[in-house]
């Protein structure tokens, strides 16, 4: 059965996946990016981007996994763009430049109706007005038997989770205080008795956590 | 300078230092313990309350030196209790029996007004009505040049760290899924610019957090 997924979702000790003051040049808030720190550091961040270096290890592992069999994306509206300072905002095409790093569908979920976009590299982006079950629906169907990949952030992620459909959740602290953002434990009363964390796995960096629905 | 310190505070993966339904059975609410699980596994727990076995390494040097050159302590009215479902509300002495594990001044944060508790082995509970500087003030004084530990619940230490009044916060997050209770992290805003994590030293079972007042 393909599966709804979060993979290398980035949060802070204190539980946030962004700061407040999204911009175009800060998408994770002021001072946010840091929390991406780790992934900036492994070689397949590095060699998808064209960049020399980056190491292998635990993190890189992480990373390469986080891309494997994934048919589909979802994410929220925030997390597409475009931020507030932005001035022509219906010539914005997502922040990842021609060719986004998915190569798959995306769907994002928003309010504002937009006709898809088709990038280069095989992303495409479809906005979704009808709610999360109709993403979902999409998602899976695009994914053609593989994982859906929901990328963030975390209000989309919240969202999945409280009404239980997402599978495997993997979870990347940075052990850094943000202190205020986007918090993803918020509103989750409840989630305890449907899902545990199966996976704990340090690295010098960062703390990876594996969480998913029990009996899966 | 004497120090403001948490030691061992134990937290969820989701911030929670306590599950909600916190009973005389149940101190940490409803299975709640089991944050505590850590504890439970380390010599020096075990030679403190006089049972057999436990094992040394890396949770069990953080165990021993939360308790090193402590002079007093603070702790909030739901950390001394009673719980809701006590009956005897005014024979209640706290959760730890007639030889608290404490062995020094400790000030209650109370609306109650209450007489001193002397205890055995050198702990004595002092109600302090009149704020946490108050409190501060008076277990410093006790402290007698050695440090204060804050010992919680989470409302207590969320006010202290507000206030700045804090030097030193090691927390323990144990890969665990609370969903709802304390929290830890709430209405934080403002102490990012304060504090950083410097330490961060995971061991098999939980990640060791170090948080420090910047400059100190």
């Amino acid at each position: 059965m393909p599966k709804l997924v979060v993979r290398c979702f980035g949060i802070s000790l204190d539980g946030f996946s962004a700061a407040p003051g999204q911009s175009e040049k800060e998408p994770f808030g002021r001072d946010g990016l840091r929390l991406m720190n780790w992934v900036f550091e492994t070689k397949h961040f590095n060699v998808m981007v064209g960049t020399p270096g980056g190491v292998e290890g635990l993190d890189n592992d992480f990373m390469a996994k986080a891309d494997e069999n994934i048919g589909a994306g979802i994410m929220g509206r925030n997390m597409f763009g475009p931020p507030a300072d932005v001035g022509d905002k219906a010539a914005w095409k997502g922040w990842w430049g021609p060719n986004p790093p998915y190569h798959h569908p995306v769907f994002v979920l928003t309010h504002e109706k937009k006709a898809k976009l088709d990038m280069e590299g095989g992303t495409s982006f479809t906005f979704v007005n009808d709610g999360i079950e109709s993403a979902l629906k999409q998602a899976f169907a695009a994914a053609n038997g593989k994982d859906v990949r929901l990328a963030g952030g975390a209000a989309t992620v919240r969202q999945y989770w409280k009404a239980g459909l997402i599978d495997e959740l993997h979870l990347v602290q940075a052990p850094l205080l943000l202190g205020q953002g986007e918090r993803i434990f918020e509103g989750l009363g409840g989630v305890e008795s449907l899902y545990e964390c199966v996976q704990f796995t340090p690295s010098k960096a960062v703390s990876h956590l594996l969480i998913v629905r029990k009996g899966l």
